[in-house]
C-alpha cells in the first residue's frame, strides 16, 4: 500500500491500531444449538442409555466443503468421544450420542474446513466441464502432502496415490483417496462450540410414583409411636399398589424449646411429638434419627425392604435445626444471633417460627456451613439413601444448592432431587435449572382444563421440558385443596389420573386413599394435621380408592408413553369438562380422557393429524376393557361417567 | 457436626473435596434480557438519541427487597451511568437509558439485597400486627450503622437518627431514613448479569433511500466515458427525486489483464472499459481513482455537492484486485499463487473469474493484509466518505468483518456498512449480526403477498429485528428480475412502493426511473450491462417514473412512521393481491395497500384491534388526495386501479 496519502492515514491512526482476531480463530458460527437451557449456563437433562440427539446451524464464510463432529465426554473424563454431524439443509446439522450411564456430561461441536474435499469436488466440477485440469491436480497432490493422515490405513493410502502421481495423477480424484484424506487430523481452522453441560439420570427421575408416609403415624396399636418396623411393616401394601418411591417426612431427633402443640398451636402440651420439621435435639441432628423410631439399623431395613419390592426410599431434608439441634453449641457461628444475645428464629413477618431456626448462609464460616450441608446428605446416601426431597429449597441461595447437587452426584450420579418450592414461577425453574431432578408444581391448585392445559403447554414448551420435570402431588401434608374439602370420591380420582397420566412423575400423600378432607376451617390445610401429632389409620377402611391407584400405577408400569411427561399433547375434545390426551414412545401410544366435572359427558375425541410412531391413529382399544373402536372422521364419540370411574384409557391403533 | 459416623463420611470424601462456590458471588439471577442478541455475543442495534428499553427477569431466594438497576457506558469509557430498574410483576424489570451519540456501548444489570428496606418492612409489619418490636429496633441500629451512606447528605440524616436512637429508637423506620439507608453503597451480596453489546448508530443506518449510479454511465455525451463532473451535474435532479445516498459503482482504476468485454464476454475489445470490479493497475488501487473518473480532489467535490444537497456518497467496496493491482507485486504473499507461478484466479467451479484474483485471509502476512483493508476504509473515511456498501462479504472470514467494522467505527461512528451478501439465511444473517448496518435481502425475488408478508415477518421478528436491518434493492447492476422483464410501468411502481414503504431502507440501480428491462435471454442480468461498457441516457426520457418515486420519497420524509422497518404490521386484506399495512411513530401512525397484481382491486382493509399511539384508528385520510374515510366495522372499502397508482396511503385518525 504504497500511497503517500494512506500511509498518513496510517500515520494518524496509530493510537487506534490493534491487533486484529486471530483468522485461525472461530472461523466457523454455531448457532442455536439444540438442546440448551440458557445458552448452555445450565445443564440439559437427560436419561441414561437414551440417545441425545443436537442440532445446530454450522457455517463459515464462503462455499467451501466443511466437516462437523459432535463430541462428548463425563465431566471428569480426559478423553472426548466423537460421532459425526449430518448436513440437513439451511446450515442445519445433526447428530446424536447416548451416555450409558447417570452423571454430568459435556458436549460441543467442532467444524473445520475440509480442503482436500473442497478441492476435489472443485476440480470434479471442471472436470466434468472438459477443462484442462492438470494444474489443478498439482495443487491436489500440494494438498495431500501437506495434509497427510496418521491413520496408518489412509497414510499408507494417500502415500502410495502421490508415490503414484506421476503415472497417475487423475488417481487423486478417486473415492478411496477421498475417504483416506477425510481422516487428515490437520485441521488448521478448527472451530469449537460452546460446551454445553447435560445432566444423565436414571429413569426414575423421569418416572416415578411417590407415596408420602408420615413414620410416626404407622403404629397399628392408636396413640402409639410408630416405629421404622411398623413402616416395613406396610411395604408390601404400599408396593402391590404400585407406588415406587416411598418418600417418609423427616425421621430426625425432634426440639423440645418452643415445640408446637395439636394444630401448630404455640404451646404443646405434655406428650406431643412435635413437628418433625423442628429438626434436632440432645440425641442428634440431620444425621440421627429420632429414638422412637427406631435406630439407623432399624432404617437400613427398611430401606432394604423397600429395595426387595422395587421400591426405594425417599428422604426429607429440611435445611433448618429447632433450637436445641446440636449445631447451634458446636458451631454457633453458623446462626444468626440478637442484639440481646437470644437466637434469631425462622420468621415470615409478622409470623414467627419459634421451633426453627435457620442456618445463615452469609456466616464467616460458611464454608465449613456449606461443607457440613453436603455431609448430611452424603450420610443418608451411605445409609442407602439415593432420593431426596428438599424442603423449602427457595430460602437458601441458589449457588448452594448448585454446588450441593453437582458435589452429591459426583459421589453418586444415582442420586435424585426433589425441590419443594411452592414460590414465584421463575425461582421454581431456576431451581430445576441448576441440578434439581424433580419439582413441586402448581398442579395441587390447577382444577379446570384450561388451567391444566395451559401450565402443562408451559411445562413440555422448549425449553422447559429440557430441565423442569413436574412432580405432580395430589395432596401434602401442608396442602389440602379447597376442591378435594368435599370429599367426592370421584374427583379423588379424577385428580389421582390427572397426576398420573398426564405426568409421569407423581404423588400421594398417605391419607389420600382414604379420602382423607377434613380441613382447618377456612384454609387449605388438613385438621388435626399430623405434622403435630400422630395419627393412625385403617389403611383398607371402606371406600378407599386403592384399586383405582393400583390400576394407575398398572398402567403406567406398562406403558412407556406414560412414563414420560414431555411427549405431552392434547386433543381437542368439545367439552370443557373433559381433558383429552396422547402420548407417544417406542412401544405405543397411549390416548386418554379425564373428567374434570363431575356429571356424565357424551364427547368426541379428536385425533385430527395427530400421529402416533410417525403414522395416523386409525382406531382406539379401552386399556381396561379391550373394547375396540375404529376412529371415524378422526375422531370417537365416548361417555364417562365420573361417578364411576372419571378416566378413559386407551392403546392408540395405527 | 460431631458425629462419628459423619466424620468418616468426610474423611472417604477427602479426594472429592472442592471449594465451595464464593456464597458472596451471584446470590442473584438475571435472565431473559431484553434486547439481546445470542445472549450478548452479538450486539444490538439502536439508534443515537432514542430511549433503549431493558426487561430482564432478577432474582434471588427468599423474600428479602432487593434493588435492580441498569448501568450503562460507552465501550472506551471508564465510568458507568446508572438507572434504577422497575419491578413489573413475576421478577420481570424494566429501565431505559438513551445514548447520546453513534458508538459501540456496553450495558448490564447489577442487583443486590437491600438490608436495611428488608429489615425495615419486616418490622412495619410486626408493628402493625401489635408485636413488641425493641429488639428488632436494635438490629436496625445494628444495621443502620454498618451500612452508614457515603453520600454526605444521607450519611448526616441516617447518622442523626443513629445519635438521637435511645431516645427515639423508632426514628429508623422513618420514610426518611429509608431513603438515606437507599443510598448505602455497602451492597455485600451485589451480582451483575452479563454485559450485552449495543451498537449505537446514526438515523440514517436505519432509514435511507439509496440511488445506485455507475459514474462512467453520467455523461450526457453519448460513448464518452462519465467524470466525477458528470455526476455531480446530477446530484440535483438525484436530490429532488427525494434520495439521500448516491451510492456510486467501484470507482478505481480497473485492469487490463484479461479484462472482460462486453455482456461478460471473455475477451476484450479495444475501447472496452472493463469491469470496474477488477480493482486496479498501474495507476493505483482501492485508494485511488480511475483517472477517467477525474482526481480525489474532483471525488471530494462530488461527496460535498451532495453534503449540500442533504445527500450522501456511498462506496462500494470489493475486497478483491485485478491481477495488475499494485498489492500484488507490493505483497506477493497476500495472494495464492500456483504450482508452476501463476495466480490463482477467482473462481466458483467450474465457473473462472479470469479478470480478479482474491486475497488470501489465510496469508502468513494476514494481519497486515486485515490493516491494508482497514486503511482503505479508513482513507475513504478521510475523503467524507460514510456509507460502504461492501460487495460480497460472505466469501471473507466473518471475524474480519467484525474487527474491521469495529475499529472504522471506533474511529467514526457516523460509518454506515451495507452488506451485499446474496447467499444462504443464516450467513446473510450472521455478517448483520456482527455489525452491518444494514443487508441486501431477499426482497428482489418476493413477489406475491404470501412470499412478501412472510418474509417481512421474519425480518421483523425477535430478534432479528434487533440486528438486521433490511435494504430493498428492487433491481441491482446483477439482477434485473424476471417479473419485471416485461417493462410494464406499474409494477415498477409497485415495486418501487413495496421496497419504499415496507422497508425503511431501499435503493434503486440507475435505469430503474426508465423502466430499463432488457435481460440477457434466459439471465436475471440486463441485456449490455454496464458492468462492461459505457451507457449513455436520457434521464428524462419520456414515460420515467420519477414523480412516482419523488412521491414515494416524500411521504418518507414526511412521516417517521415510514423511516423503521420493525413497526410494520400488516393489515388483513380480503383480496389476494393487495398488501395491507400499518406502520406506527410517535408522530402519527400511516397505513397503506399496495397492488402486487396488475388488474383493478376492490377490497376491505381491516384495522381489527390495531391500534396507532396506544388508540383505536377510527378513520383514514389518502395522504395524496386527503380525502377522509371513516372506518365501518373495523375497515374500509377502497379501490386500486394498479395502472394509475398501485399504492394507496394514509394518514391514520385515532
Amino acid at each position: 500500500m504504497g500511497s503517500p496519502v494512506v500511509s498518513r492515514s496510517v500515520m494518524a491512526l496509530s493510537s487506534f491500531d490493534r491487533a486484529p482476531s486471530d483468522p485461525t480463530g472461530p472461523r466457523f458460527k454455531f448457532e442455536d444449538i439444540y438442546p440448551a437451557v440458557d445458552g448452555g449456563r445450565y445443564p440439559v437433562k437427560r436419561i441414561a442409555g437414551e440417545p441425545v440427539a443436537v442440532w445446530a446451524d454450522v457455517f463459515r464464510d464462503g462455499h467451501d466443503q466443511i466437516r462437523v463432529q459432535l463430541r462428548w465426554r463425563r465431566e471428569n473424563a480426559d478423553a472426548w468421544q466423537v460421532a459425526d454431524m449430518q448436513l440437513h439443509g439451511n446450515d442445519r446439522f445433526t447428530g446424536s450420542f447416548t451416555p450409558a450411564e447417570p452423571g454430568w456430561y459435556l458436549f460441543q461441536i467442532e467444524a473445520w474446513t475440509d480442503q482436500f474435499a473442497s478441492w476435489r469436488k472443485g476440480t470434479l466440477l471442471k472436470k466434468q466441464a472438459g477443462q484442462d485440469i492438470s494444474l489443478e491436480l498439482r495443487e491436489g497432490l500440494e494438498i495431500a502432502r501437506a495434509l497427510l493422515p496418521a491413520d496408518v490405513t489412509a497414510h499408507a493410502v494417500v502415500a502410495d496415490a502421490v508415490e503414484r502421481f506421476n503415472r497417475e495423477p487423475e488417481a487423486l480424484l478417486s473415492d478411496d483417496i477421498g475417504g483416506a484424506m477425510a481422516q487428515s487430523e490437520t485441521r488448521p481452522d478448527l472451530s469449537r462450540s460452546a460446551t454445553i453441560p447435560l445432566l444423565v439420570e436414571r429413569a426414575r427421575a423421569r418416572a416415578s410414583a411417590w407415596y408420602e408416609m408420615v413414620p410416626r403415624s404407622q403404629s397399628k396399636v392408636p396413640g402409639q409411636h410408630g416405629t421404622f418396623a411398623d413402616c416395613i411393616a406396610r411395604v408390601p401394601e404400599i408396593a402391590a399398589l404400585g407406588f415406587d418411591v416411598l418418600y417418609l417426612t423427616p425421621i430426625h431427633p425432634i426440639g423440645h424449646t418452643n415445640r408446637k402443640g395439636r394444630n401448630n398451636s404455640l404451646k404443646a402440651e405434655a406428650g406431643d411429638p412435635g413437628s418433625f420439621y423442628a429438626i434436632g435435639n440432645a440425641s442428634g441432628g440431620h444425621d440421627a434419627v429420632h429414638p422412637q423410631l427406631g435406630t439407623l439399623a432399624d432404617f437400613r431395613r427398611l430401606v432394604e425392604a423397600c429395595k426387595a419390592h422395587g421400591m426405594e426410599v425417599a428422604l426429607d431434608i429440611a435445611v433448618q435445626c429447632s433450637p436445641d439441634h446440636p449445631w447451634l453449641t458446636q458451631h454457633p457461628d453458623w446462626f444468626r444471633w440478637r442484639p440481646d444475645g437470644s437466637m434469631k428464629y425462622a420468621e415470615n413477618p409478622p409470623k414467627k417460627y419459634e421451633d426453627i431456626v435457620n442456618p445463615d448462609f452469609g456466616s464467616a464460616d460458611r464454608i465449613a456451613l456449606w461443607q457440613a450441608w453436603r455431609d448430611v446428605l452424603l450420610f443418608w446416601v451411605g445409609q442407602g439413601v439415593e432420593i431426596f426431597r428438599i424442603d423449602n429449597p427457595h430460602t437458601k441461595p441458589l449457588p448452594f444448592w448448585e454446588w450441593v447437587i453437582h458435589e452429591v452426584q459426583r459421589h453418586n450420579p444415582n442420586v435424585i432431587f426433589l425441590s419443594e418450592a411452592f414460590t414465584r414461577p421463575k425461582l421454581m425453574k431456576a431451581l430445576a435449572k441448576l441440578g434439581f431432578s424433580q419439582s413441586y408444581s402448581y398442579f395441587t391448585w390447577r382444577t379446570t382444563k384450561q388451567e391444566l392445559q395451559e401450565y402443562l403447554a408451559e411445562l413440555t414448551g422448549y425449553p422447559e421440558r429440557e430441565y423442569f420435570r413436574p412432580n405432580f402431588f395430589v395432596t401434602t401434608p401442608d396442602i389440602l385443596p379447597v376442591q378435594l374439602q368435599g370429599g367426592e370420591p370421584w374427583l379423588f380420582k379424577s385428580r389421582a389420573a390427572l397426576a398420573a397420566l398426564l405426568s409421569s412423575n407423581y404423588g400421594i400423600y398417605n391419607g389420600f386413599e382414604l379420602l382423607e378432607h377434613e380441613p382447618l376451617p377456612g384454609r387449605e390445610e388438613y385438621r388435626d394435621s399430623e405434622k403435630y401429632e400422630i395419627r393412625t389409620r385403617d389403611w383398607d377402611k371402606p371406600g378407599n380408592i386403592k384399586p383405582y391407584l393400583a390400576m394407575l400405577n398398572r398402567v403406567r408400569r406398562d406403558h412407556a408413553a406414560l412414563r414420560r411427561t414431555d411427549n405431552l399433547r392434547f386433543l381437542p375434545v368439545d367439552d370443557d369438562g373433559v381433558i383429552g390426551f396422547v402420548k407417544d414412545a417406542a412401544d405405543g401410544g397411549v390416548a386418554g380422557a379425564i373428567a374434570v366435572t363431575g356429571s356424565p359427558h357424551e364427547f368426541w375425541l379428536h385425533f385430527g393429524d395427530v400421529q402416533v410412531g410417525g403414522r395416523p391413529v386409525v382406531a382406539i382399544e379401552n386399556l381396561l376393557t379391550g373394547e375396540f373402536r375404529r376412529l371415524e372422521w378422526g375422531g370417537v364419540r365416548l361417555r364417562i361417567d365420573p361417578q364411576a370411574d372419571p378416566a378413559l384409557l386407551f392403546r392408540c391403533v395405527t
